[in-house]
């Protein structure tokens, strides 16, 4: 298989990572007889300070190109004080929408090395299987208007969707129940919001196309309290945007691998930009200590998401756990084992593949 | 003291709960030489099926007319499929409007006793000890539009704020912080949203009033990790509504006592309500098995804040601990010990006062 991936490092430890990454990939196009080539363009931070812009138009019409994306990350205290459109993050929220990425894929699994690593007691916590569908380019962090009125008196955000944006992301998440344990629990706040009374409604159609599928309706703030009393009763979560980014990460730290979670963000078609949950880390940067597990388990994610390749996708994954089973771990793990920075960690991922 | 008090049981377990917290007003009226008188409303599912309305007009007036108000909960299965305008919920968000209670205080601090029932490990949780203070009557849950459009093909809610609504809910949490241990931390998501914009503006421009706080500014979706990894760094969190309803729900499972957790949402000049955090919960109704201590702490936080009995607040928070250590606990507590119904938890309070 021919792919063309497009790397956007990022700032932060999101370069290190990418590095990772890319080796990871160049192994398994090796032992698998694929042809993977690369090409890096700048997002975030390190696009402001080279492009006076966090998406350079170079960056977008390289990634449209392409068959994948990945990225490392970005945002630093560097950037922190800019103006809206001078921020990192605008990056990040422009090619999402700029590609269409509407499906944010988060799975959270626990590793059994590290659940004790965990803030919550191992029998709450064990079990957790879950997988957070999250809308990404509508709802409340895309609407218009979103200003300043009356000189600064008053502001405005809007939660906006259309019926078609609802009942896509809503799609993906039933087949990904399908594809799973077939329970979906759909969280909103219908008993206060009115796109959330969409959304159910929707939710309530669909489900008669997947009758294999067992459905619940969640609000956001029992929600987010069952993510911690009892995190193994979910199987697939789907939500939209703000909703999706406090729960995933509430969810992120459940399991005390949050340097280990990769997730995907999809169009339609199965195009994919896929980047670690964890941050750009500005603090640990540049060390060589960064964890680069949840970056190459990002590309995991791609080879399976994007590009069908479910046994090269499962050899990294199965590599990746049996490191980890074998004691060896980076500095944000407080395992007992033995501590490896960012290059060897990738050479044993590598070396056992 | 002469004080006139509103009683809204509501729904569910709220009946049961209320009575419990009337008895320990009167013990409390009897042994401080205070006299207290009361008025029931019917407000939520009780009110719809009585007077066809969540919030009939004479509730509304009797308690703009009480000193302070006494919540149970609303809601129930019963009322889940009526139209937005027949839902309980509705009475809840009317009455908060009506009275203009814009700011919602939530504390939640672990009960020594019950901190093994929490889902967190023991000491990731232990010494936590943190307010919530939520916007209640603006941003998300209330602005307009909030309707459909196009036939149904579109949606839209409002996150809409002024000026003077931030700053009020903004000084409050100041004052809070001024009384606890001087440290707020302001929960927004300024990298995506005006309005969160507008409200870290208004957070670093009031600071200079408090020069006795510590200000922190954390996005919404890391504070929701934060609260599960680190829940001891919060002193006074200060939130937007539906990011306050979020994280107080959140932190509410935290130390395991959620049956125990009492709120209070008051209006500039001290007036207020009172009602537990736990819900309705109509599976329980009626039994004389629901916990009364959330309702009766919620009495406590009354005498507190509305009337300023101090003195008698610490005497029923005091009383509530040591029954607690004595081993006595309701049925949605799993503790050695003894287990009690309503009635008798509310006697053995009543009599160690
Ligand atoms: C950086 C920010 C805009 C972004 C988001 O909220 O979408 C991030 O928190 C995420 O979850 O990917
Ligand atoms: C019932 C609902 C409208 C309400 C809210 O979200 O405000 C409740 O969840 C609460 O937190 O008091």
């Amino acid at each position: 298989m021919k792919k063309h991936i497009v790397l956007l490092p990022g700032d932060g430890i999101g370069k290190e990572v990418m590095e990772s990454a890319k080796a990871v990939l160049n192994t398994i196009a090796e032992e698998f007889n694929h042809s993977f080539s690369f090409e890096s363009h700048d997002i975030g931070g390190a696009a402001i300070d080279r492009h006076g812009n966090p998406l350079p138009p170079e960056t977008t019409a390289a990634c449209k190109k392409a068959d994948a994306v990945l990225l490392g990350a970005v945002g630093g205290p560097k950037w922190d004080a800019n103006p809206s459109h001078l921020r990192p993050e605008r990056g990040l929220l422009g090619i999402r929408k700029e590609l269409g990425l509407f499906a944010n894929l988060r799975p959270i699994k626990g590793f059994e090395k590290l659940l004790h690593s965990s803030p919550l007691k191992e029998e709450v916590v064990k079990g957790s299987d879950l997988l957070i569908v999250r809308e990404l380019t509508g709802g409340l962090y895309f609407g218009t208007p979103s200003e300043r009125r009356d000189n600064g008196q008053v502001v405005v955000d809007t939660l906006f969707y259309t019926r078609s944006e609802i009942e896509r992301i809503v799609d993906k998440a039933f087949q990904c129940a399908q594809q799973r344990r077939g329970h979906l629990t759909s969280v909103d706040k219908a008993n206060v919001l009115e796109s959330s009374k969409l959304w159910r409604e929707v939710v309530e159609k669909k489900k008669q196309q997947y009758p294999d599928v067992t459905v619940e309706h969640v609000l956001v703030d029992a929600a987010a309290m069952k993510l911690i009393t009892n995190p193994s009763q979910f199987d697939v979560i789907v939500t939209e945007n703000m909703f999706g980014d406090i729960l995933s990460d509430e969810a992120s730290v459940l399991t005390g691998s949050l340097g280990m979670l990769p997730s995907a963000s999809l169009r339609e078609d199965g195009f994919g930009l896929y980047e670690p949950v964890h941050g750009s880390a500005p603090d640990i940067a540049g060390k060589g200590v960064a964890n680069p597990v949840a970056m190459i388990l990002s590309a995991a994610m791609m080879l399976r998401h994007s590009f069908q390749l479910t046994v090269e996708a499962d050899v990294i994954e199965d590599t990746v756990e049996s490191i980890l089973n074998a004691g060896f771990h980076t500095a944000d793990l407080k395992n007992a084992g033995k501590k490896v920075g960012t290059e060897e960690m990738t050479s044993l991922i590598i070396g056992s593949i």
